[in-house]
This record gives C-alpha cells, sequence and structure tokens, in this order.
C-alpha cells in the first residue's frame, strides 16, 4: 500500500487511523460476529455508536441542550429544499449569494416558496453592512465556506432572524458559536465521514413549522422525534463519522484543526503570492477560504503538465472544479501540514522550471 | 474472527466476499494511493464502478432500454413521497395494502396527494379479483413483499395502469419482468447493499411529470438527467452494492437466488409446520414470504429463552419485529442454505426439549 496526499474537494481525503480501524472490523465488528454493515440501525450496538456520535459532535462544538443533532440523507442539496419548507413557511427565505453553493441554495428557495437575494458577491463574501434582510424575511441563509469559489466568510454575519448556514466544507474545522444560528447543516463528504450523510443542528423551537403536506421525510420534526431513525439511516456513514469524531478528539478538537487549517493554507497562498505571478488568486484576501484553496496558473497552457507532475509526485487532485477551471487544492481535517507543505514546495518547483 | 448465522431483516447478512474484498483494498483502492472512501464522485475510477453496477443490474433482470436505473438517498419513506409526487399528479394514487410496507407508502400519499386504497388484507396478499383500481387512477402500488408481517405476492397484479412496486426485500430474489412495472424500488440495505441507497427502476417515459414546485432531490427526472449525479450519490454503498452485483452473478443470479430461497425458506417453514403446534405461523400458504419467515412459539414464555439460545448457537437477529413480536429469520441472499438449515434444526432440537 502506498497512500498519497489527496487534495479531493469531497468526497476527501480521511484520516489513516480511521480507515485502518474500518478494514480490520470489516468482517466481524467488536466480536458480534459480523459486520457493521450487516447490523440492525436499532440494535443496541448501533444505537451506541449513533448516540456516542452525537454526544461527541455536542462536545467538539459545544452544542448547547436547546439544539438537535440530526442525521439526514439526501446531501447539501436536499436541505436546499427542506430549509425553506421548514423555516419559510409564510415568511421569505434571505440569502446572501457569493458562489455557487449559496446561488444553488438560493434557486431551490424560489422553486419551492418566497425567496430573496439580500446579497451578491463574486471573489469576496459579503461584509456585514450588505446583509439587510427583507421585510418579513424568515432567516438569512449564506454559505462559509464556498468549496468551488474558494471564499470563506471571515465573520458572522448579525441579524435580527434566525441565521443558517452551510458549513459542509469547513464543518468541524474550527470552533463555531453554535448558539448564534437556527440551523447549520454540513455534507458528511468533507470533513465528518461518507458522503450520503449530512449532519443538521438546529434550535428547538424553530422545529415543526413545515405544512402538513410536507414529505415526512423533509420534515425536520421527523428525526427530531425519532432520534434520526424514523427510517433506516445510513448506518455505515455514521459508523465511519463515529470513527472520525473520536480522531478528531484525540488530536485536539476543532481549536487544534483551525490552528492547522491557517497553517496549511497559508504554505499554499504564500507559494501562490510569492510566484511572481506564474500562479495568481484574485479572491478578496481576508475571503480566502482555508480549506479550498483556488488557484490559476497565468499560462494557461501549463495546466495539464502541473497537474500530471503532481501526481506523479504523490499529489492527486487537485484539478479546480469545471465550473471555475485552474487547480483548486482542499486541505480539510485529514490533510496533513506536511501534505501542504509537499504541495507548497512542488509549486515552488514547478514555477522555478517554467518561468 | 467467527462469523455467526445473521437473520437480521435489514440492514443485513452480506457475502463474506464482499466485505473481505471491502476490508482489502480500505486504505487503497485498486492502487490509487487512496480509499474509495476519499474519491471524487465524478473521478473516471468511480463513474466506472457506477456504470457497471447500473449494467450489472440490467444484465441481472433483464432491463429493457425504455427503463431508467437510478440511485437514490432518503429510502423507501423518501420513496412513498416521491412516487405520488412524480406519479399522481392530476390523478388518484392506487394502492393495496397487505401489512406495515404498504400502509405507510398509502399513509404518506394521503399525506401528499390523491390517494385510495384499493384492497386491504391481513395474512394475506390481496387476489388479483381484489385489486380493481378506481376511476383517475395513476397507478397502482403495491409491496411484493412485507418484511414486518412476512406475506408475499405469489404472483404479479395486472391492471390498466402503470404498476410501481416495493421491492425492497425481495430485491434480486428471484426474476422479475420489468417491462410489465412502471416503477420498482428497494432499499438496497436487504439484498443489495448498505444502508443510505435506494434503487429504482422506472419506465423513461413516466418521468418529467412533476410539479415545479417540487424539490429537484424528489423529481425522478433530475436523477435521469445526471445519471444520478445531480449532487454527490453515497459512493461508498454503491461500490458495495457493485461488488454485490459481481457475486450475484457468479453465484448464478436471481435464477439461482430463487432456487436457493424456496429450499431456504421451505426448511423453516417444515420446522414450524411439523411441530406440532409448538410454533406457528399463520400466513395464507400461498402468500408465505421467502424472505422473511415469521413465525410466534405457542408458548409466548419461552420466547427470551429461544432468541439467547439460538445466539449461543451462532444464530443471531432472530427476535420478530416490534410491532408484531414473536420470531423472524430472514434469509436474504447471503444468508446461505447452511444458515437455514441450521436454524431449523435447532427450532426442532428446542422444540424436542421444551414439548
Amino acid at each position: 500500500m502506498t497512500r498519497i496526499f489527496n487534495f479531493a474537494a469531497g468526497p476527501s481525503a480521511m484520516p489513516l487511523p480511521v480507515l485502518e480501524q474500518a478494514a480490520s472490523e470489516m468482517t466481524d465488528w467488536h466480536g458480534v460476529g459480523y459486520s457493521i454493515l450487516e447490523m440492525s440501525h436499532r440494535s443496541k450496538e448501533f444505537m451506541g455508536i449513533y448516540r456516542e456520535t452525537v454526544e461527541m459532535l455536542r462536545e467538539l462544538y459545544g452544542i448547547p441542550e436547546e439544539y438537535e443533532v440530526m442525521f439526514v440523507q439526501g446531501g447539501g442539496h436536499l436541505q436546499f429544499a427542506m430549509i425553506p419548507l421548514n423555516f419559510a413557511v409564510g415568511g421569505i427565505g434571505n440569502y446572501a449569494v457569493d458562489g455557487v453553493w449559496s446561488r444553488k441554495a438560493f434557486n431551490e428557495a424560489q422553486k419551492i416558496g418566497e425567496a430573496a437575494e439580500v446579497a451578491c458577491t463574486e471573489l469576496r463574501a459579503p461584509r456585514q453592512d450588505e446583509l439587510a434582510v427583507t421585510d418579513g424575511a424568515a432567516y438569512l441563509y449564506y454559505c462559509s465556506n464556498e468549496t468551488v469559489n474558494g471564499i470563506r466568510y471571515w465573520y458572522r454575519p448579525e441579524v435580527n432572524v434566525p441565521l443558517i448556514a452551510d458549513m459542509s466544507s469547513d464543518f468541524l474545522s474550527q470552533p463555531v458559536d453554535i448558539s448564534k444560528y437556527g440551523l447549520i447543516f454540513a455534507g458528511a463528504q468533507k470533513n465528518f465521514g461518507p458522503a450520503g450523510l449530512t449532519v443538521v443542528i438546529a434550535r428547538k423551537d424553530l422545529l415543526g413549522r413545515a405544512e402538513s403536506t410536507t414529505p415526512t421525510m423533509l420534515d425536520y420534526q421527523t428525526y427530531a422525534n425519532f432520534e434520526s431513525m424514523y427510517n433506516t439511516p445510513p448506518t455505515f456513514a455514521i459508523y465511519i463519522s463515529h470513527l472520525v469524531c473520536k480522531w478528531l478528539l484525540a488530536e485536539g478538537g476543532v481549536k487544534e484543526m483551525e490552528r492547522r487549517s491557517i497553517l496549511k493554507s497559508q504554505k499554499i497562498y504564500d507559494a501562490i503570492d510569492n510566484s511572481d505571478g506564474f500562479y495568481y488568486n484574485n479572491i478578496e484576501k481576508r475571503s480566502r477560504s482555508r480549506m479550498n484553496v483556488v488557484f490559476n496558473l497565468k499560462n494557461e497552457e501549463l495546466n495539464q503538465l502541473f497537474i500530471e507532475e503532481a501526481l506523479q509526485k504523490g499529489l492527486a487532485n487537485i484539478k479546480g472544479h469545471r465550473i471555475v477551471g485552474g487547480m483548486r487544492a482542499s486541505l480539510y481535517n485529514a490533510v496533513s501540514v506536511e501534505a501542504a507543505e509537499a504541495l507548497a514546495d512542488y509549486m515552488k518547483a514547478f514555477a522555478e522550471r517554467h518561468s
């Protein structure tokens, strides 16, 4: 086995000890005589895994008792529908748009109910003074980190309506004061676990407002009432997330992840900014993502060679999203400082060879 | 490692070679240097796995070209909503109810639109002559195998509207003439793969009829248009299902699975019927499920002992669903003839000791 440095945007790098443990107990989980994949979601063993995962999440983020922690299927795209169905009943969903993912959420909200775009920025997150909510606003929705565009909010918006955030790509990468939010959600496949699992953390008093015609599985109250087990949850994904939470706690939690994220992203941004224009990134500096560093080569003809030589050096999946092109290095929690250093070194050497 | 016989109703037994392969390539899939869990769903490697899975399903069932094969999240419960949202627009969903799962589907359809119960039976599937659809029927919905109640349809209903079937618990356990159906679906966690994946096979000309306000992820057309990759699918679940399909083809396909299912279930039903009433099963004989054999002990005080001694003999998860009580032996494809024999032998010995 030769493991390489994986900068994929999601599904993305996972901690090696998590994968090794999953492999070692794949045919027999803790001596029960069968796999976690073959275990009833209502067994005491699985319920233990499930509840410990919730508890570890509560510990990692300091989630107050007034908040539900729920596991949902359907990815961010289903959240884009569930949020207006549950929170915009009789009101207007307000959206701050600064990239692909907040744009998608706004479009879906318009499809389903009434929605307004309160800000629309490019190459930066909106400033607080640009976030004036509309009359009848039900909530303000924003995406704390735009995975495709490489943009992050450097601050938490303050508004007098519930604040809703898509934290898919910066989940568990920094401390978050959950008490300031109405709801946050995150697709697992960046910092938490396998694709097919979405974590939702929501203030309990905001739930239960969906119309009676709302599909049962699109009503957050269903998840709150049944510990996310109204139907069979994605058990293997939850099991892996359980291992990831353990790893996170052992590594020092979200404060330590934030320290590493700053360090890792700084290495790549330095390689860009010190390249005399060989590489460039046009994002406003304070809005630069720590999770997804996007950059371009001035000479686009070198793109393919840059990707190929990187792979030869064990640096995989650095091609940018098809919508924006160029390169993207995703630096999620499981991507080591060593990996970021190796990429930065490669960038410098490549620039020297081709300048 | 000691593997035991696992009769769980779902998530349930999987083929050991599938688990062993998953374990062996967990940290490095086919030499790429990272796990399948860490691989982009849009990579050529994963797209290969995805497309091969669809192709193997087409081969196993002989699925005609006019049908889409789609992978959806959200389990059967989300299908209960998606079916009326996509198929009952301007019409009435017709439901044949003979157990817990068809009941749930009918309830959800009533919540969402107009629905009618055309048959309601207990301890047996409805007969063909009981299935008269209503005026304005958009489809007839039935559940081919009721997992909780242990009831199966011994025939395929014939109606002059699209036929829709929940095949979650008998998926890939017998040949099915897909061309007779408008849509079939199956939660993966019985015969196909991990929880968190649902397979939908639908006639293409029936898609695209959902109202424009339908959430994007609840419109089958979204899945058809984007090869089930409008958003990130549950990649690990699809990967496991890929291995399961390979295993099924190597073992002889659905015809061979049907042969084994008849054999396995017959062993348990014989143990029940030849027990002089120590065990009983009240299901009409032709409606008896081959996948989920439910039975009771005449002396209910022995229930706990029966379960405990079974586990000591390596026979796990035979407790019945909490709604119906008693016992249930689920005999999915990955449960061997040897396992069914061991359970039947245990049942005989237990009855002898306690008669």
